[in-house]
Order: C-alpha cells, then sequence, then structure tokens
C-alpha cells in the first residue's frame, strides 16, 4: 500500500475528536477556537467547518495568510506581535477579522508603531507557564499597555489570552488543580476589565476540567489529533490518536530484541515521552491493518531510538519480537503529533488518499 | 534584511569545512564519499565538486534519487535496503554507479529477491553503536551473505560498510580511543576478505583521527556544517559552524532574564546537547551582522526551550541580558544542523539569496 514512511490519518478518529471538544464548549456555553497549528491543512480544516466552527487560532504570521487563503474569516493569532511582518499583516486585516497578540511593553509598542490597520489586540498573560506574557499581578504593566492601546485609533483592545502549556508534564489527575490555579489567575483580570474577552485552553484543561468560572473561548490544538505524550499522561487513550506513521520494517536482530524500520527523525521529530514501564520512548508500536488502518499499541514494544533516518524498535521479549516477525511495516503512534504533523508536510487518508499541509507548499512557514 | 527565522549558510565557512576533509583525506590516501543528508541541497553539493569529490552518500532512496538528477552519478545509500522502493532504485541503477547495504541476513535475501538490475552492495557491519548492521565476530553469518550475495548474477558483492554514531557523545579527546576500538573491529574482516572495499567515519573520527589503518574511504557528512554538539564535545569550534538561524526577537523579561524569539522546534528540531555550564541548550546565541554574518555566541545566553515556534533564551545575569538588548535578531547556532537544515528546507547565503534543499521540492523524502 506504502512505499516510504506515510503519516496515516483516521479520519473517524480526528472528526470524533473534534465533535468532542464541539460538544464539550457548546455544553460550557463557552466559544471553541481551535488551533490549527496542529494539523496545518486546509482539508482538516473542513473537518471543522463541518461541526460549525468558524474562528481559529494559529501559531504564525504564514499559518494565518494560508488559513485566510483558504477561506477562514476569523483569526487570531497566537504569538507575539512580529514587527517584521507588519506588512503582511496589514494586507491581511483588510480581509480577515484578525487578532494579534502583545506579550510585553515593548512588543505592544512595536505593534502600535507599525500596525495602521484595524486589528483587534489580546495582551498575554502567563497564568504559570512562564514562557511569554506579563505576569497576572503586574495590574500596573497591563493598565499602562491597555491604555495605550486604546490611545491608538486602529486598535481594537479585546482582551487577554494565556496558554497554560505546564499542564503538558502533569498526569491527568493533576489538571483540575492547575485548571484551577491557572484560571484564578487569570480571571482576576475581570475586576478591573469587566469587558475583557478571555481566551485559554490547551488540550489537557480543555479536555480534562469541568469548570472554566468566567473564560469566554478554548483554543486546545492537540485534541484533534491527540498523541503519546497526552496518552501517557492519561488525557486520552491510546485509540483516539488520530495520526500514525506508517514505517518500513528494514532489519530485525532477535538476537538484541531489535528492529530497525525505516522511520526517524525527520520524519517524527525527536521529541519523546515516558512510557508506562519507565523507558524514554519516541512512539508506540502498532500493527498497520490492510485498510490503512492500525492496531491496538502492541505490548512489549517501544520506539527506543531515532536518528536521521534510523527507527529503533526495542522489544521487551522474545514474545514481543515474535509478535512483528512477518511484518512489512510498523505503525509508529508519534510522541508529539504537531511536531510529526510539521515534519511530514501531508497525510495519507483512506477513500482520500494524499492531503497536504501548508509545509508542503514551498516549506511557507 | 530577513522577515522571518532564516537559515543563513555561511559559504565561506562551509567552503573551509569541505575542503578540510578533501585534503585530509587526500593526505591519507583514503577516498572522501561525503554524505549529503546534512545539507540535502543540489547547490551545496556544487560547492564539494569545485574541490574534486565525485561519489557521495545518502540516507534514503528519495535522496539518491534527487542527486542522481542533479548529476551525481556514484552514490551510496547508507542505509538498510527497502525492498519496498525496490522499482525506484531498479530505474536508479541504471542510470548511476549505485552502492546498496545490507544490514541483517533478512535484509540481504529481500534485497537478492527484489532487485534485478546491476547494483554493487556493501554488507553493514555495527562497530560498537549497537544499531543496525552484523555483529563484526559473526563471521558465518556474515559468511552466508557473501556467499549468497555472490550467487546473484546481477550482485557485486563490494565489501562492507560500518558507521560508528557512538562517537557523537564523547568529548574529542575520546575519539582516537574509540576510533582505534571501532576501526580495529572493522578491519578484522581484511584477514577473510582481502579485497573487500571498507567504508567507515563519522563526523568526530574523521575529524579527530590521525589514522584509519586500512580503511578505504571516509563518509562524514555532518562536519560540512558543524554544529554546537560538535563545538561541545570539542570536535570543532562554533567559529567553524557554517549555519545559523536568524530569529525575530519578539519580547524581553528583564525581570526574569528571559528573551522570546520566533525559532521553535519546527524551525531548529528538538536536538540539544549540554554547554560549557552544564545547561540543556537548544542553541547558541550570536549576533546577526549587517552583511548576514554572525559574532560569536555571547556568553551568559543560551536557547533554554523551545516549544513548536516560540524559543526562550536565557541570561544568566543583566550584563547578558543587557549585551542583547537593542537587537532586533538574533543568531541560533543549532544542536544539529542536520536536523535544522531538514526543517527549513532552504537556506539564505551572501551574495546568493535563497538556495533550497530537497526537501522544498514537494517534502519528497
Amino acid at each position: 500500500m506504502f512505499s516510504k514512511p506515510t503519516l496515516i490519518l483516521d479520519e473517524a478518529k480526528c472528526r470524533a475528536n473534534i465533535k468532542f471538544m464541539v460538544d464539550k464548549a457548546k455544553g460550557l456555553g463557552i466559544a471553541y477556537r481551535p488551533h490549527f497549528k496542529t494539523h496545518q491543512s486546509a482539508e482538516v480544516g473542513q473537518w471543522f467547518r463541518d461541526y460549525g466552527v468558524d474562528k481559529i487560532a494559529v501559531s504564525s504570521v504564514p499559518m494565518a495568510q494560508y488559513f485566510a487563503d483558504n477561506g477562514w474569516t476569523d483569526i487570531t493569532i497566537a504569538f507575539p506581535y512580529v514587527k517584521q511582518q507588519a506588512d503582511v499583516l496589514a494586507n491581511l486585516a483588510s480581509g480577515v477579522k484578525l487578532q494579534l497578540v502583545v506579550s510585553s511593553a515593548e512588543n505592544a509598542e512595536a505593534l502600535i508603531g507599525t500596525i495602521f490597520q484595524d486589528v483587534n489586540v489580546l495582551i498575554e498573560i502567563d497564568s504559570g507557564q512562564g514562557r511569554t506574557g506579563f505576569q497576572p499581578y503586574d495590574l500596573e504593566g497591563i493598565n499602562e499597555v491597555v491604555a495605550n492601546l486604546n490611545a491608538s485609533e486602529h486598535i481594537n483592545f479585546m482582551g487577554f489570552l494565556t496558554h497554560a502549556g505546564h499542564s503538558y508534564n502533569i498526569p491527568s489527575k493533576e489538571i483540575e488543580a492547575l485548571n484551577l490555579e491557572t484560571t484564578s489567575r487569570f480571571i482576576l483580570l475581570r475586576n478591573q476589565y469587566p469587558n475583557a474577552m478571555l481566551s485559554y485552553g490547551d488540550t489537557p484543561t480543555s479536555i480534562v476540567a469541568s469548570e472554566f468560572m468566567g473564560i469566554n473561548e478554548l483554543r486546545p490544538g492537540n485534541n484533534a489529533f491527540f498523541d503519546m505524550q497526552q496518552a501517557s499522561n492519561g488525557i486520552c487513550s491510546p485509540q483516539q490518536i488520530a495520526v500514525g506513521l506508517a514505517c518500513p520494517v528494514v532489519a530485525r536482530y532477535s538476537e538484541r530484541n531489535l528492529v530497525a524500520i525505516w522511520g526517524g527523525a525527520v520524519h517524527l521529530s525527536k521529541d519523546f515521552y515516558t512510557d508506562i514501564s519507565g523507558n524514554k520512548s519516541f512512539g508506540a508500536i502498532c500493527k498497520l491493518q490492510n485498510d490503512g488502518t492500525w492496531s491496538q499499541p502492541i505490548e512489549g514494544l517501544y520506539l527506543e531510538s531515532i536518528s536521521q533516518e534510523h527507527g529503533m524498535v526495542r522489544a521487551s521479549s522474545t514474545s514481543a519480537m515474535e509478535a512483528i516477525k512477518d511484518d512489512d511495516f510498523l505503525v509508529v503512534l508519534p510522541a508529539h503529533s504537531c511536531l510529526t504533523a510539521d515534519c511530514m508536510g501531508a497525510y495519507w487518508v483512506k477513500d482520500k488518499g494524499a492531503i497536504s499541509t501548508m509545509v508542503q507548499s514551498g516549506k511557507t512557514r
């Protein structure tokens, strides 16, 4: 069926993942603005439209341009404003409802000094990850930036955005507590800004938490595909993972319990997770089925190491080696599906064949 | 000069790196067959031609096809034979001198059963890395495979190939000892096969070692670019690194000694190294010069964490923060240049502008 490493996208699983979040957000009365950095594909974007999604988040200006070119008209660029992209953004803002993000006072100044088109602006808050954004207790700094934004005639100050990315590193049973802590910090801003829009929502909290207080929108991305990092934290089951990399088996070393596959860092990325046995793993190993779906992960096997094109599958026992003795392909459930999708640049979908991402169109990132 | 993350390739440094290995191999009387998986670019390949290089190694069949299409006529695919690529290989073998590699008895059988075009075959030996290949002491297994290869009328058994990839993880002062150990193991095969060609040579041993006993050819790849993994092990100096990722600075957090740049895992890959202070680092930080070159790495700064598009530069002091307070761009010297080149798919070269790699032409990997 395949002749080289091929990223299979299981449309049914992906649609079920999308529908789950659409229904959950609806039930909570919160807007759902999926992050499209995970799939980066116009065609997959269409699947979201089928469930009524009409607004998205992206992680770069070129990605905003790609999805605007594919008919999306309400886009949040959930990344600090890049002044070197001012010209592209000015063009984009003339056709699309565009939300830009400012993540420091200097970053806000750069936006005010270089954008002369009508745009909406969100201020980024660091709700605990320690990456970008204002500290939520820095009300003086935040108030000053809001005043500066409001003084610019082109800018509509809309509210605040945060990403609780530290939720990716903890087990699901700790997510409710983290969510309570991060949303509490974040919604403090409501006291000062009662009309501000509050945008929130990494995959773990969006999936696990049941209560988002006064949050107005959720922006998870990874939940459309999931991956072994999420599964190993208990955020999803391996059965919900919607992408698997089909890899040719090239050599078996029974005496060393090792199997070599064509599938390495250029296909999967070098991200990893810790599996249930405590192994550092670059992916779980499944059998490829004739129809392009895959089996459950096979017990006793994991992707132990990868180099540029090689993957080395470790078997913990002779019976685990035996389980794959006739397989010409194995399917790797990736550690981090967003990066695997970015590496591969295209998917294979049953009954559809190859569908591309923005990366394939000339690496326009 | 740039408006987004851009991988700058310093042609002068790259040419000096190429010339060093051409001269060293010539001095030793060993053939030089550079591995082109590092740069993956027809144009960079041309620079090697300028120094007399006429044979190459690649890591995949699509990469062999790409370089054959660009005029290379002697290509070793330094990866276990992939039977699913038999048709492509048959075509390829009709136009170029092609060396294929078999890495297990079953892998050799697959080749014998699917290739009906004249090809040269090398047997892979595991000289200590523990990845793919026959154990050098497994003479019975090796002899049987040689006999099987020789019995096939299309196959010319040529010799043996090994990759001492474990040399990447040790300091330069230990390389001579590792080289002695791996070459000793490898050249044992000479006793049994006096006419066999022996192909060897990762970057650390090729650069550092002064003696290769009876080795016939060296195949390093990374040495054309180098990177911070090599520099941190003392294999090269940071000044020899020929690629740097120019990244827009987007936000500064003086109170936390952090600077956010647009440059993340989709640009650099998630490979890392341990810097001189013991920090896990995704890259060293330099200043961008007006002419598209870069400064020495700035002391007290390193790339502490990356997510999909974000890079977070950590400053160890206020003076390190101060050193980059006016910079609109920073240049990251990557941890692993092969993967960064693969992620980016193109280079910017002074006086030449953008030059592409095979990845850019539709992700044909």
